[in-house]
């Protein structure tokens, strides 16, 4: 694991410096730097180094990839802006959110002022000798990303308080709001990576088969890891009442008291820790984690398998073994 | 006049066809009735009814650039349902702001979902036969446009309340704002028209001068109209405390007891309709109405000259006929 963290980071080098340069030139300067702001806030930056891994391991050149991997990450940063303030989340990434440091006017445009430049970046990829049919393909990508996310939000914030949520409508929505993004990363990379169109479909249903299962390890990790490699309380998701895969299995599986019990705890918004090991007896009870474990497990075999699509080199290796580290992680 | 305006519902129609096809397929229906509803409210549609026009003044085929108008039309909705939450206007084209009737998270997603399908139909023009280059110009340019329209609107937040704004400043905040997509309507009509980039940028010009004829007008209607044709009291702005070129021109032409009066009734947040008058005597008398007045009329009598460049034609009497009703629109 500790290769894949040192490679991710060098990846990350380039992405930061690209964003740098492009974000430099906004003005009034309060805007530019709360545009920058969380761009610094040190994110892992999966997305775009999977959209660089990608166009190498297709053939392509990575180069080529840079501003498009970029401004995915740009449009990833705009939705944690804007979903901040819809959530009022104070905090993210460890520091306070944008429109916590600034106000929420600031926040709202710091987000369009990224979702702007993204596009930017991308069309000027084409400046830099990019091909012009996989610029616009590229774009359409990232479009049609931001469209899904935009619509999974939406799902998000009218599931809210409702737990009559079916299995398929939960992920729908997650797919849209968190694996629509990923999915849409790779198979830029394989577009900008001049792929053909069996690889290029290819590499997106990598992407969205590791980006679901990373979600759901996210969740997973809130039950089962310990409190101190996970640095919050176990089952903290429980709490908050939020609504994870595991929760909508239990909730189908389970009937009566139980079912009752599930509700309360999760309704309640004082939950004590007893309550919360409570739900995850329950959440056992009714092979909900298990459920979940395993269709991560299938999810990140079944990208592996699709990786079988691409000659070898160290960029695919790359990409098996972060189809692992989604899984693997500790936090 | 009515000629044009009865072109312009002509244009208008076809376009909330697309827009209408274009939108019909977001979920949740919620997020759906939040994106469509300001392009519902019966707004000018200036900015596409160019963009179409163009197109077909430069020779090119309208049906290529009715996506592009949409996008841009779109574009302009986004702007405005951000800006009303930012500035917490609660009404906009006579109906309660986006924000009023659902909630400002609604209204932040709908804003950015109509940004996501702006640049979504853009690209999918090429799906249907328009040349891959000019589409991704005409993303270059829109994407440009965005980019301005959050710099301009961030500028004119942080000169709330700060009179001290030069010309130039100012003048640069209200392009932005306002003028670079009127620029960016009427490139992008030439560029998906096939003009050479002569043209191209001739009609940038076009729409950059228009543009700010238009927004001067608005300014000018505001203290010269009367208040039945204008639908408001006259001196609105005034009473608001509302930054136009007629203030900073007054400000810097004033001094002294003018300078202080003047500041003090736009400071003031309960002015009467005296101090309002008073002002607007303030301005006739540093000449800032007929300094307005006469760069708006400059401005449009350049724009007409710079349609000298295209071959005769119906539409390009249209936009000569436009650029004057700019000016000599009553509301």
């Amino acid at each position: 694991m500790a290769d894949v963290i040192d490679i991710l980071k060098e990846y990350s080098a380039i992405v930061v410096k690209s964003i740098e340069e492009n974000l430099g030139t906004i003005e009034p300067q309060g805007l530019q730097d709360a545009s920058i702001y969380l761009t610094k806030a040190g994110g892992k930056m999966l997305r775009p180094a999977l959209t660089l891994i990608v166009a190498d391991a297709v053939g392509g050149n990575k180069e080529d990839a840079v501003k498009t991997a970029a401004a995915i990450e740009l449009i990833h940063t705009f939705s944690l802006i804007h979903d901040d303030i819809m959530d009022d989340d104070d905090m993210r990434r460890g520091k306070p959110s944008v429109h916590k440091v600034w106000d929420e006017p600031t926040a709202i445009l710091a987000g369009d002022t990224l979702f702007s430049k993204a596009f930017e970046m991308i069309i000027s990829s084409k400046d830099e000798g990019a091909d012009s049919s996989r610029v616009a393909n590229a774009l359409a990508t990232v479009a049609d990303a931001c469209v899904k996310i935009c619509e999974g939000q939406a799902s998000d914030m009218s599931f809210e308080g409702n737990f009559d949520v079916k299995e398929d409508e939960y992920s729908k929505m997650i797919f849209k709001k968190t694996g629509a993004l990923i999915a849409a990363a790779t198979k830029a990379g394989a577009i900008m990576g001049g792929a053909d169109q069996e690889v290029i479909d290819a590499m997106y249903d990598y992407g969205r088969l590791i980006g679901q299962a990373f979600q759901i390890q996210d969740d997973y990790l809130d039950v089962v890891s310990d409190e101190e490699a996970l640095g919050k309380p176990i089952g903290s998701d429980i709490a908050k009442g939020k609504m994870t895969l595991m929760v909508v299995k239990a909730l189908a599986e389970s009937e009566g008291e139980d079912k009752d019990r599930l509700l309360e705890i999760l309704k309640d918004t004082e939950s004590t820790q007893d309550d919360v090991d409570e739900a995850i007896d329950l959440f056992n009870k009714y092979g909900s984690i298990e459920y979940a474990h395993n269709l991560a497990l299938t999810n990140v075999a079944e990208a592996k398998e699709i990786l079988e699509i691409l000659d070898d080199s160290d960029s695919k290796q790359l990409l098996i073994s972060l189809a692992d580290f989604v899984l693997y992680r500790s936090s």
